[in-house]
């Protein structure tokens, strides 16, 4: 995250970033309006995803960029990003290519935990 | 997050924390899909959500317990919960009762960030 970047110091000012300089990105597919997964991004992967229409994110696992698709092929093609009230979290609206999770999975959230019922929920 | 939870220790086993206990929650409406706003869960916000069917996250800021609504009425009532692949987010399907947004606004993500034209994304 040394990275010097050009994102547009308008867009930068507005960010709310972790100790260790990043918003969350929640990917949600066009078309199916499916929520894909989320990621990370630090200003400079923003400026990558704004300016080239390719998702990027900052792998903090692997602590490196990362152009999804570039190894899987299954790229996202960006549609639009909006920035949520507070600025600590992104919304990266895509064309997905293939499946967007490493399992094969379409989305990343295929794993659903039980609920109790929700009686209680519904009083008012 | 000192709180004892009687979260079902199999879900928390899947879980992947911050380092401050903390697990993504995406929250998605489930009648329109609209991505409503990101907050964020210990395993006991966790466990009030699947129990009582009401959205509950922990506030980073007011280092609380929050549940979406008790002070706006902007309920939201919980249709499903979905864990990710690597178990550091959930994905929250809600019927919200309201403006998801402390601003008033549908969505937190009502902010479009400018996208140069992509014409290199669609190559390949």
């Amino acid at each position: 995250m040394a990275v010097k970047t050009e994102l547009d110091p308008a867009v930068a000012a507005r960010l709310k970033r972790t100790p260790d300089g990043l918003v969350a990105a929640i990917v949600q597919e066009h078309g199916t309006r499916d929520v894909l997964m989320l990621a990370w991004m630090d200003d400079e992967a923003l400026h990558r995803t704004l300016t080239t229409g390719r998702a990027t994110y900052w792998s903090r696992s692997r602590q490196e960029y990362w152009v999804k698709g570039a190894t899987s092929g299954h790229h996202q093609h960006v549609r639009g990003v909006a920035l949520d009230c507070d600025g600590d979290a992104l919304l990266i609206t895509v064309d997905q290519t293939g499946a967007a999770c490493h399992t094969g999975e379409h989305t990343c959230f295929f794993d659903d935990l039980p609920l109790a019922s929700n009686g209680e929920g519904e009083q008012s």
